[in-house]
């Protein structure tokens, strides 16, 4: 059982609103019996994406720490410190997968490349929820639509902890139409 | 980011009503860096536990055909000819996955077995919504839950098609609050 | 490309040197566009069978701590104690696999669990081979086996390091013929 | 247990003989609880490869065929018509992989894209044998390498058969050293 034939039923979402793109290659091992890439592979394609969104997110961090601001790894209270010219700083910010949900539209039956799209169409103050569509190129052809809800946690506990004012910030910067 | 500690927002859904469980294998190349399950493999832990329930709907789909009753085969218009004794036929029901989602409640962080457990609340002409419970054993601590609709095709045209009387029968005896 | 179909080149290797079996499931993520178990995911088979049977060598050097026989963690040097009746210390024991292979004798085809007999045929002061057999149970219909070179290892600083000598006693206990 | 640490035993082989180069993403979903990517998805890696390097051998038998050259399915008798221009026929080419072997030098611990190396050492009447280095880029920093047996089977009997004269052609032009 993999995901899938057209609905049909639902209008097909604008991929419109979506600015931020990540190139993710299909396996041969994601098909399944059906000659389709499995239904649940959709959500590691979403993990592929969100991690080149956040490469974004952590690397206007550590610019925001190179000019001098005040800019915390989430995983603890240190400040980071970044010389100005160092690249391999990883800003810590774990984040952790608390729903996920994915709609879809088309099987994808080929091993063509295929792209993600990434935004965060909603932040609030532990949490994040990102969005996904699934296309064949930037705004092309739709396989799948979804959506994760992520939660900030601190490591040591693992209880919900406010997202750092450098992640909000990035965020922000990615995604102006989140006003504030 | 792997699916994740406890929220507590939400109070956790009964698992009381599941059931029909199957039992799953926690692998070890399941689990990922942060060493709990990733999150997109609770989607195939959902797929295992369909499988269960679906290999009974077949089973209760050709008792019914021995009884004399006619059964169709969902992938083509000729009707099942079950000979008494026969076990082996395997009662075609194509099946693709539309919607896909999880609620992650707490992380898998050992390889120790689970269970899944599945049941079905909605049944439509040419859909049905399987939901799925993912605890430790049958009732017992609760990893996550999720759903799945679930849309019966004809295999040549890809389009949705009514669901065989034969599985919607099925269906009903497995799930008798569905009434009907 | 999957693993695959019958060679009859070289005659089948005897199953009757296994006595030590791990039941496996067979996911239909499995599966790939052949209908066939990928031939990857023998190697996934493989690492359940060891796991299986290093938690039984695990076992069996938690027993010799309980009758006061020092036993050391590998991955530090302090000694393992173990009270009578504890049962969660989960001896260190980090093995890397620097080799493996397999060799394909019949496809995968179905959803049946399948049975993977595990054995060390070598054992050295640093490494073992492990061998395996993936039948559909124990000694019975035979579709590949395999084999994997495990390197002990010394987690701090990466390099080779002797095996304990409760690991070496533990395998000599499960592998009569090693001899010694 | 992931694959793993540098040995040093063996001079690492070199990677000059290699000519043929797949770009190969690496999933955080490859890395296991070590942090590494795990021993089984090497041999996906090399799958990864082998598909781009046989679309270059299918390439150039379509090639052949658009001179007039008589090229035929392997899985079918039929000859292969290629008008000229014409771009998306998929020769059929069904090869199944009879021994995977590989040898693991460093463990892959990051999320950077990595390179396949793709050969072929040797050429029977019905099989061939494929290479594959995995390095952090054509000719890099050695992560892997390893082997598969492929045969070629007549997709209906299953049976081995004879490669296709085109197969072998195509598979001479890409590797000069293996004379004939």
């Amino acid at each position: 059982m993999s995901g899938t034939e057209p609905r049909g039923s639902a209008p097909p979402p604008a991929t419109s609103a979506f600015r931020f793109w990540v190139p993710v290659s299909v396996r041969y091992s994601d098909l399944d019996d059906q000659g389709h890439v499995n239904n649940a592979v959709f959500f590691t394609y979403f993990e592929q994406g969100r991690i080149g969104y956040f490469d974004a997110v952590r690397k206007l961090g550590r610019e925001a720490a190179a000019r001098g601001e005040t800019v915390e790894h989430a995983a603890g209270s240190r400040a980071v410190q970044v010389a100005p010219g160092a690249t391999d700083d990883r800003l810590e910010l774990p984040l952790v997968v608390s729903e996920a949900s994915c709609a879809y539209r088309r099987p994808i039956a080929s091993l063509a490349p295929i792209s993600v799209g990434v935004r965060t169409p909603r932040l609030a103050r532990a949490s994040l929820v990102i969005e996904y569509a699934v296309c064949a190129e930037p705004h092309g052809l739709l396989y799948a639509t979804g959506s994760t809800t992520l939660v900030c946690v601190d490591v040591a506990s693992g209880r919900p902890r406010a997202l750092p004012a450098w992640t909000i910030a990035a965020v922000r910067r990615l995604e102006p139409e989140l006003g504030g």
